[in-house]
């Protein structure tokens, strides 16, 4: 699209940084941006803040006013054309006067998809769909993954040495005593994406060995994603960190996690990963992100329900320690290959990025 | 130096192109090349091919002829000032009449180190040293470690996958059959470094698992590096493909080898990495580039002894896997950490280059 519409890629891109605004909050309604232009000004920006409250349309149109008539509107997803908690944005569209529309990525809920684009074209006005589409669904994974598959999207995060070491054997100190992997910026990069997730999955294996508090660190205005702990034999203690209001625990069936639930964590029950899952997009997890450790994230990859990895690779050789992934025996051409994959260098490490199932979208027919 | 004079680091790099095409058929000798530059015009080229034949200089002098007389020579490595087995190349470049000498890094020989530089200085030739030095000191690591450790400078190679695996650990298959961790664009480029060291390193266990070959395939002109087979308790067979005419292998004093020698490999004892290196330095190793397995990458870094890393990673996850070292447990700030680190892409793979060890240099009061 770029070499054909610039300026709508660049307008998206800021109706995409609007749309960050609500990563991790608006569960389970997806992060949406909108950004209104006439004449290339911009003059109405939003984003949807969290379930309940209004739509981005709303906010840009109402900051736009008058100036929203015959002007273009960006909008990360397609305006709803449904009565929800909040009426239909492309309603709203429409009497705000806009003669365009421009949509990043349809909805894939099917009370949605394609009909908002259609109201919007049967009003008269113009209405483009695709621009930034990638960069759209990338954000839009966790909400298209709950709508279509009815569970969160899972990323799975690691940072490793170069001979793929997750952590050292050596028990003399953890964390900061024992050395971290990589260096500042890519833990800071780890803080953000804790902002932008619903939940962080960790086995009971690193609540028992690291206690981790799992928070959101050094982030403005950041908040804390819900612990939800893999532990289906009950090894972990109720009095760990991340035992608290808003935790869940995931144990098997006839577990008796009474002290969990005392000290505020929410159970619930699971003999396959992926019925843990399922839990979870009924508890409207839209995201998950994996830190850890090797069983957990071996046991969700090997059936198949890592989505996404982001693997840091810091620049060190140590020998001997811990492997990211703990998976059955299999020979190499059945090793599962990431799509899409990205390079970013971080400090002294590198950021791997990319896919391992595609992000859940909804085609459909003529909307473009 | 860029910033300064663009031009001499262009044409120094013409030199290094020049003295890449001797890399791995000079040892004892540095790869050189030679580039002579007259009004903007290059009107000579050379490089040293091999031991006993004559330097870069000699070749780009002869090429220029008439056209050398107030030129400016550009040479990759300070020119010897001695009688070897060829004439001073100095002396060389004050008779043809060149009236400047651009050298990249100076002679870490003892014989030559800075005097090279002065006996053209005496002439009234204006030097300039240290003209993309970094780049000249990389191509040269071998010479120089062999001229001032008396040793090979050591690559520890693999390519692993993005958790950290180098082979499956399923036996149904090696090779081809079981599927192979990179891409085509990668396995090309270890061909082109086979073509480039003196020596390939292995341990016993990859010659009885995988019985390679290690010679350069697909390389036009290329030729293949010296096995050298590390077996300290003589696990090989006599008949492995490896053991052949050119081969050595590196075996714990007493070990009966006589069926490899009569194989038509050469035999040495070692009881240590260190002694074995130096043993190999005698046999005017300068390069040794490991290619596996664990146990042998693992006692190499555990001894300090891997100068430089080239990683591949694949961007896919096995979950189970042969790791790339085997390494006494060591805590996470003990990982040896690369330094100059270099990224690149490879078809869908990544490459991550680094130095453990600096490379060795001579640093001469006054030279420049």
């Amino acid at each position: 699209m770029y070499t054909e519409h610039p300026p709508d890629t660049e307008y998206m891109r800021l109706a995409l940084n609007e749309a960050a605004r609500g990563m991790g909050r608006t569960s389970p309604n997806p992060p949406v941006g909108c950004v209104i232009v006439r004449d290339g000004q911009v003059v109405g920006r939003g984003f949807h803040p969290r379930a309940g409250e209004p739509h981005a349309e709303v906010f840009a149109l109402r900051e736009a006013g008058e100036y929203a008539r015959g002007a273009t509107a960006y909008v990360t997803l397609e305006p709803c054309s449904h009565f929800g908690r909040t009426p239909p944005c492309a309603d709203a569209l429409v009497a705000a006067g806009v003669s365009q529309v421009v949509i990043a990525a349809l909805d894939p809920n099917p009370r949605v998809g394609g009909q908002g684009a259609s109201r919007l074209r049967e009003a008269g006005i113009e209405v483009i769909v695709g621009v930034a589409e990638e960069e759209a669904l990338r954000q839009q994974a966790g909400f298209r993954s709950l709508v279509m598959r009815a569970r969160p999207w899972v990323i799975y995060k690691y940072a490793m040495t170069l001979d793929g070491k997750v952590a050292a054997l050596d028990a003399s100190g953890r964390g900061e005593a024992n050395g971290l992997v990589t260096g500042l910026a890519s833990r800071a990069r780890v803080m953000a994406w804790r902002n932008e997730v619903d939940g962080i999955a960790v086995g009971s294996g690193t609540v028992i060995t690291d206690d981790p508090l799992l928070t959101t660190r050094g982030v403005e205005g950041g908040r804390d994603p819900r612990p939800v702990v893999f532990d289906g034999q009950g090894r972990t203690s109720a009095s760990a960190r991340v035992i608290r209001p808003g935790a869940v625990v995931v144990t098997a069936p006839g577990m008796d996690m009474s002290r969990h639930e005392a000290a505020g964590a929410q159970v619930i029950y699971a003999t396959q990963p992926s019925e843990a899952l399922a839990e979870l997009g009924r508890l409207n997890f839209s995201t998950l992100f994996v830190e850890g450790g090797p069983t957990l994230a071996g046991s969700l990859l090997d059936a198949g329900l890592v989505d996404e990895v982001r693997a840091f690779v810091a620049p060190k050789l140590l020998g001997a320690g811990l492997n990211p992934l703990t998976a059955p025996v299999r020979p190499m051409h059945e090793a599962q290959v990431l799509r899409d994959v990205t390079f970013e260098s971080l400090g002294p490490d590198l950021l791997i990025r990319g896919l391992l199932n595609d992000i859940p979208r909804l085609n459909v027919q003529g909307a473009n």
